[in-house]
């Protein structure tokens, strides 16, 4: 009889892998739990408590992204896949920020703690999204256009979620790679399944880092940074051995790459499709190509991280 | 008072720039004319013949997507910008062509003319889709596949569609650019109007390489080839300077940029995307980088050609 | 019996191919021409007279790297090689120039005509070398360094050379590919020999571009820009397909691969490079691969060009 | 006074960061130790015993490239550099190895656990090396070849050497980076000082991986992989803030950068090159950069690894 767990943090991990669980769960239970937004803050905007700061601060990377567990999945082995269902992703503030700023950024050409170029760079600048969470509405002052203020449509996902990685742990939240992590997909939302791959015992799930809504590539360095209450059902696929991350939802089955540069993300991601394809739905390799080649769609996650994200798509209604 | 001109090709051009106008329109007139497909096959899938092929083949970009044209528009000059609207696309053929092939294709590493790996280059594949126009669907054999043969919608759009460029000409329309080209864009469809930036007198507009579907990426190299009896009204936007082709349909302001790396490519966009925002909707740059960033978003229009092309689209729905 | 010619040009090109030759000579025969600079001064600082400029400047690049020729050769076919030994490169002015400017620049992370940061460009500079040809040295001061003045040793080379491409024409002298073109490569200095691939019958050899220095990359955008009285017998080599430009010197055997992005130029170099080692020197590939790996160099021509070009470089101690 | 310590050590690092020092020496002392090959075989070819080896193997990164230390360096705190004079390199052990294989290497298109290519892979294959310590060669037996046996002169240098890095530890010694690492270039040999970024308290210096000879790129994936007993001279020097490694011998200032793409390798080597030059040498950041552009060398370590590694040089000639 699965179980739902209220997960209540007393601190939050800052890595994939490499912790130890702060909750176990059977496999197929779910799990409710609130998370911080991108700098740590809470639903009432409260900063994290000094003491649940990383030990040695000092460069931005280390305190970004707190996420939420690691949850250790009994029953998930080495070869296994983690099939984690989105059931709901309850905004809980009433705002949201966004940032620009020096050496991240899509049209910065720079990367944290690597500077590329000769160039002056850019301002930092800070942006206060209001949320209307009845009409799913954000809204932000816009004093320097003519539009004087924008309403956008609100889109909640989740930021990062990901798995401990094939060996040793990532050192930051920020990136993604083929445990999951801060993929910045629009996907990962309510009703589509995400499947990890499992390379340590127990998985040790971790998410965090929602987004209120977000543009394709989250091209300035930052979405719309919020909090949520978030629930997830967490199945293991025993013997399912995959790659890097894949999705389902209503319409589409997807893969995400990360890596760089951006074409080498792509390839990932399809190279992953194809195998998909080609493994559990009978496709030859050569047809599933051509035809993912006429009905496929790619999304940008991000192209500001350390690594870029691309998720491949192809139609469900292609299945046999 | 605008006329419609209907162009009989007796001829077809292999680039951008360079060649004798073979129709001169006024300002506003609309023209129709019927394409070859990507390899010079018509609607009743005859060849060109010999003497219609360019001097001197030999490389397969020679005679790839022979485009009609170049058409004359009076009136446009350097530093005006061609608006062209899509009126029509009438697929006029039963069937269309795919195929994948070593040296070129996302996946196999390599680009025309050049070896980039050791490895064992793909095989020669072709795949022949049969076109139901009434349904306006697609089908395919897959006789190695479980799924036997799949059936997909069509959205035929303009594959190849550009001016003549800034200087000279671009040798094969096989490539994208400043001036449009073969930007494998599933935008240039119905509905959407194309804007090209003029640099020589009388812009020389020239297009073809229509697709009746087509994934993100055209990952295999080819979509489904086909032809179409296309009809554009073309308008000449005086003193309109732009650097990169714009299109907007209903829902979207759009940017197309075209280079290599993939990443470039979508610079470009969304440069061109902020200097449009700024310059003719009165946005602070940071602001529309802002909402651009939350709102927009990418399509890629294909990742196989000398140079990649990714659309940057902005909602209109954020216009002042 | 080998003729010497001397070219007086009376006007120069600004594209590889589509351009009448202004000399042809036999098989073995030598030329001496004097080049302009990249901006077309010629030994005495005097610019171009209007007449003698491209049609319709506009945009910097048409004007860029004016070169000698074409040279039509006797006997050179498709299929063929060229080889072009480069017997002298003397100096012929007392000063160069080099710049720095927006757009262009391993730094600046632009290209010319294409925008591709927010970032404010960097300012434009421009700096005077003085060449002492007795002592084969450079000197530029430094007003704003604690050194005060520099003094470099020279080392002319030709910054483009290079025939008509496989189709069409390139359509500046500023680009590198397949044909050579501006590689930016030190090492086409005097005792080298180049060998270029034939693509159009008579080969249409142009040649200019001297840099008196220059250190790998270019990074700048500029070398030490100057002119030269330049002297190259040329060979046909009946029957030797090669796809890239190729050299040998005292030392190495090279091959020159230009593209976008810097790796795949890399690749294009080493596959080139070790079709070179199994066609004519009876390696085994992956003996040629592992010997390369452990013996070989690389030297990056330059990496601000619309592509990028790299020398691969193999021992000539072993080759059997 | 100095001291000279002898490490004989009982265990290795896969890891840079986040392991217990085996060894503390003060400021200014020396350093010998016997490494072991990049497969962690040791001077009579004796692997590792299971003991020995990581945990959970699995993927062979995890046992690759294990390196010596770490050493604690008293003294060594945040904002400090690292001076390692590399004293001696000794060989000792008469044969090398060297491979090939799928998904590794500069012209397979892939990364270790990534494909991002549908060709088949390329087979591996091992090539055994005979070293000469008198003559300093090494030969190949080419049964495949014309030439039958290669015998190319031996240049030793350390492949891996770095510090903890910036947060956290760098999960394979395969990686280069900020901290040094896995650079592979060939400029860290006998005479030359190496400067590292000092992150965490007492440095924390390893290294392995030495080198008997490889050419530019690695490109096989490999050089002539061997072991030697190494001595190596650390001081401190406070307060001296460095970003990325740096390194100067008798001709040359060097910097090496670490990233993907290649050319973003490239520009942080420059970036941090002027930064040297303009904070300690008085140069002018403009005026650096042109006689950079006209004088400096840049090295290509490796394309091989999870990141490349460009050696960006600069002449001491020319420094005041």
């Amino acid at each position: 009889m699965p179980e739902h767990h209220f997960l209540e943090p007393d601190g939050f991990v800052y890595t994939f892998g490499g912790q130890e669980p702060v909750l176990t769960i059977a496999d197929g239970d779910s799990v409710t739990a609130c998370t911080r937004d991108a700098r740590g803050f809470d639903e009432e905007n409260r900063p994290l408590p000094p003491e649940l700061l990383p030990p040695s601060p000092g460069f931005h990377f280390l305190t970004s992204n707190p996420c939420v567990g690691p949850i250790c999945v009994e029953g998930a082995e080495v070869h296994d896949a983690l099939a984690v269902r989105i059931d709901a992703i309850v905004l809980n503030r009433d705002n949201a920020w966004s940032s620009q700023g020096a050496g991240m950024g899509s049209m910065t050409g720079e990367v944290p703690g690597r500077r590329l170029l000769l160039n002056e760079p850019l301002p930092d600048r800070m942006f206060n999204w209001h949320l209307d969470r009845e009409r799913m509405t954000g809204t932000l002052e816009l004093p320097n256009s003519t539009l004087g203020r924008a309403e956008i449509p609100l889109h909640p996902f989740i930021g990062s979620i990901g798995v401990a990685p094939r060996y040793g742990r990532v050192e930051t939240t920020l990136a993604p790679g083929e445990f999951g992590g801060n993929m910045d997909c629009v996907e990962t939302r309510v009703g589509t399944t995400l499947y990890l791959p499992v390379w340590v015992r127990g998985a040790q799930l971790c998410f965090g880092d929602i987004h209120a809504a977000q543009g394709d590539g989250e091209l300035c360095r930052s979405a719309l940074e919020t909090t949520a209450e978030v629930t997830l059902t967490v199945k293991v696929l025993k013997g399912w051995e995959i790659h890097w991350p894949r999705l389902h939802d209503h319409d589409w089955l997807m893969t995400a790459g990360s890596s760089r540069p951006l074409y080498e993300a792509m390839q990932i991601a399809q190279v992953e499709l194809l195998n998909w394809l080609t493994t559990d739905y009978g496709f030859d390799r050569d047809e599933a190509w051509q035809l993912n080649s006429q009905t496929g769609r790619m999304r940008i996650g991000n192209v500001v991280d350390p690594f870029y994200t691309v998720v491949a798509k192809f139609p469900k209604y292609l299945l046999p």
